[in-house]
């Protein structure tokens, strides 16, 4: 065995983006992407529910925000709970050495209306679950829903920086624009 | 000709839901839609991109905001803005009359993975438009993005609300759950 494999999830993700690549999303099979990776085509539905899902990670960065926003200090405010769950998402899934498998992802997503549909769906999902993660600090509904929605926007504006930014720390980069949008959420009921 | 005929869209909206309601999402095809609805299936596809598209009304609610945004008093901040654009979607399309087919339509949706992805993207689009109508206004971008994004929010909450009582004003319900999510907004960024 190799000293180091990336595990079943990563492989798979990565054959898959590059089948897309080579062939279109249309035209690769689960099966195909199965076998690019070396693995079987039950090993693909043990982790992914069908083909799209292999570019959107099943529920790993989910679990990660979700346990990194249970961990964060008592007396961190919601945003605050928020910006320390993105820090853990720089630290373990937007990594530098990720960068440009998540700049080639991006563009295989933005060219297939099926996989924007996923993507969507999937943004709904993190949300809902930072939402619940708050509220079980003791976040009330409403404001731990509103503080996802921010998180999320902050996350987005984040996540395109760092995919442009050779060194950048996606981390850093989420905190700056959390401040950004919390600034811009006060102007949007100010005459500008 | 009757005295009062619902125009295609609308027709083919009642047909579609009837039809899933009846023998499920899946087993509808655009030709049993459209002869249910009296229609050919050319109309459809005038209407409608695909069969999902026939429950998101195509572009007509994205119309409806977008000229509601660039008609607000000029002396309007952005989220009130927002609010006169909510005040002309329960004038337009959230009516009494609409109520029946809204609640409906949402319990289809909610057992339809496919569907739920497709209103996941319209969501998406939605708030883009928003955006754009708001920074046409001299909004500058993130602001009119986080306006958009709490307007978005807002609508959500109302939607639910306004489905489930019987007389209600879209518009109102609007009005308040934007107050409810702009003191949300605030409370973000506070000790709880």
């Amino acid at each position: 065995m190799a000293r180091w494999q990336p595990n079943a999830p990563e492989r798979l993700a990565q054959a898959a983006l590059e089948l897309f690549a080579e062939r279109g999303y249309e035209n690769t099979t689960v099966i195909d992407i199965a076998q690019r990776a070396g693995l079987t085509k039950s090993t693909f539905f043990r982790h992914f529910q069908d083909k799209r899902e292999v570019l959107f990670g099943g529920d790993t960065l989910s679990d990660l925000l979700a346990k990194a926003i249970a961990e964060a200090p008592g007396t961190a405010t919601p945003l605050e709970a928020v910006a320390h769950a993105l820090d853990a998402v720089g630290r373990h899934a937007f990594t530098p050495e990720r960068r440009e498998f998540s700049t080639r992802r991006r563009a295989v997503i933005a060219a297939n209306p099926e996989l924007q549909e996923r993507e969507a769906l999937k943004g709904l999902r993190l949300t809902a679950r930072t939402t619940e993660a708050l509220k079980r600090r003791g976040v009330p509904d409403l404001t731990a829903r509103v503080a996802a929605e921010l998180g999320a926007l902050a996350s987005e504006i984040a996540y395109a920086r760092w995919s442009k930014t050779p060194d950048g720390d996606f981390g850093e980069a989420a905190r700056l624009a959390l401040t950004e949008v919390q600034a811009a959420a006060e102007r949007a009921s100010q005459r500008h």
